[in-house]
């Protein structure tokens, strides 16, 4: 039930390529009906090299001969059209058709219907769809690829399902008290360095925390800042001692003006 | 400024075909500042084809040595990788990373980085990335087509700008007293039919409100409906004029049961 109710129908597609190109896109968002109606003399070489490792997807498929056939056990039948007028002002977009796929697919069946690769849609394949999908684009260029229309459809209604288990595992964002140990260390550490000295520590130190805090810092970011200051004040402080015994040079040009 | 300052590098593209489709997404998505690093023995006949309008763009398209040559201009650099582990806890979804594309594309270049098809972005080469990106897939197959991938991040990017206009001269809703006419209309419409009587006319009204009301319903989807009504009101009374002269039998399986 869910995603696996949901069909992509190709009429009469013209390039193996395409169909591959789409058996690929269907099996990266989980999909795995595919319907062909009254293809014509595809190249099924071509479709086995673009479909990568979807090969079972492609062999899986089903041809009908038309489309009321390749539909006849949908619910919900959404047919795509780059076609501006009659059709323009009842289309769904790619986000909004997907929580509606994704609720009727609880129970039946439902069709996403992709024409020709010239020609899209007719007018009478459109009459038996009972949703226009309307992909956006630019107006100077509104013609998609037919595996470039097939991934965005299958795309929002993949992100929309809930089974994409987004980066969940990443690292806690450093709470203030990690956050201050790492600053009082860097604080220490460009006093021994002779970045600063005292009387401007507080400015160069609103400088280092305005560059840490512009995006997320988490505990590991901390632990690697933290690391990098214990090992530069370690350096530091033997400097100093060997600058105790010879007066060594500092560099010159590692305070900002 | 804006879109116009999203740049998509390919990194060593293998497949013409490849390269001709990421231009037609692009253009499909109003880009146009594609850039090829170390491209090796394309097939530039297999673009031509792939990209089919989008001429302008493939001839365009600008080649770079390196990565760094690619993007040395650009303020965000954001990497798409399918691979697991290290970056998938750091990464960004394409819907995450569209306001942020066209946040930075404000002020600077914002290069979108996608790697061989065989083999993706060295760690080398996602090192020079600000960010990285993970397209949603399921984890059976997380190896996208690069074109399709490119598709996905430019369709969001798009979908996020506000250059899509959306269909908006969608007919108003019917407000209830236009609704409540049309109602009226076929009240007076299935009694003079025959197709119920007075007594069940609130029961059967009932149905056709619910069948009428599931979705929108629109000023000019409610002018079709009494435009139904009317006409078989009207052929009602021709035929009770014509059944006044002589008796008609009226179809028996209209009614439900």
């Amino acid at each position: 039930m869910g995603i696996d109710n949901v069909r992509i129908v190709m009429v009469s597609p013209l390039y193996g390529g395409n169909v591959g190109s789409v058996c690929r896109a269907m099996a990266n968002m989980g999909l795995s009906d595919l319907a062909i109606v009254a293809p014509v003399g595809l190249d099924m070489e071509e479709a086995r090299k673009m479909c990568c490792s979807a090969t079972a997807l492609l062999e899986g498929r089903r041809t009908f001969g038309s489309l009321e056939e390749a539909v006849a056990d949908c619910g919900l039948v959404m047919g795509a059209t780059a076609r501006p007028g009659l059709y323009r002002s009842h289309s769904l977009s790619p986000r909004e058709l997907a929580p509606r796929v994704l609720a009727a697919a609880k129970t039946a069946k439902v069709a996403l219907v992709f024409g020709r690769e010239d020609n899209g849609l007719t007018n009478e394949e459109l009459a038996i769809c009972t949703q226009i999908i309307k992909i956006p684009s630019t107006p100077e260029y509104t013609s998609l690829n037919v595996s470039h229309a097939v991934m965005v459809c299958c795309y929002e209604i993949f992100a929309s399902s809930g089974l994409y288990d987004p980066p969940s595992e990443r690292s806690e964002e450093a709470p203030s008290l990690v956050r201050e140990q790492m600053f009082a260390i860097w604080r220490e550490t460009l006093l021994k360095l002779g970045f600063m000295k005292e009387d401007k520590a507080l400015h160069m130190m609103l400088g280092l925390r305005r560059v840490l805090s512009r995006g997320r810092l988490t505990r590991n970011d901390v632990k690697i800042m933290m690391g990098i200051a214990r090992q530069a004040m370690w350096a530091a402080e033997r400097a100093a001692e060997a600058g105790a015994k010879k007066a060594v040079k500092r560099p010159s040009n590692t305070r900002p003006a």
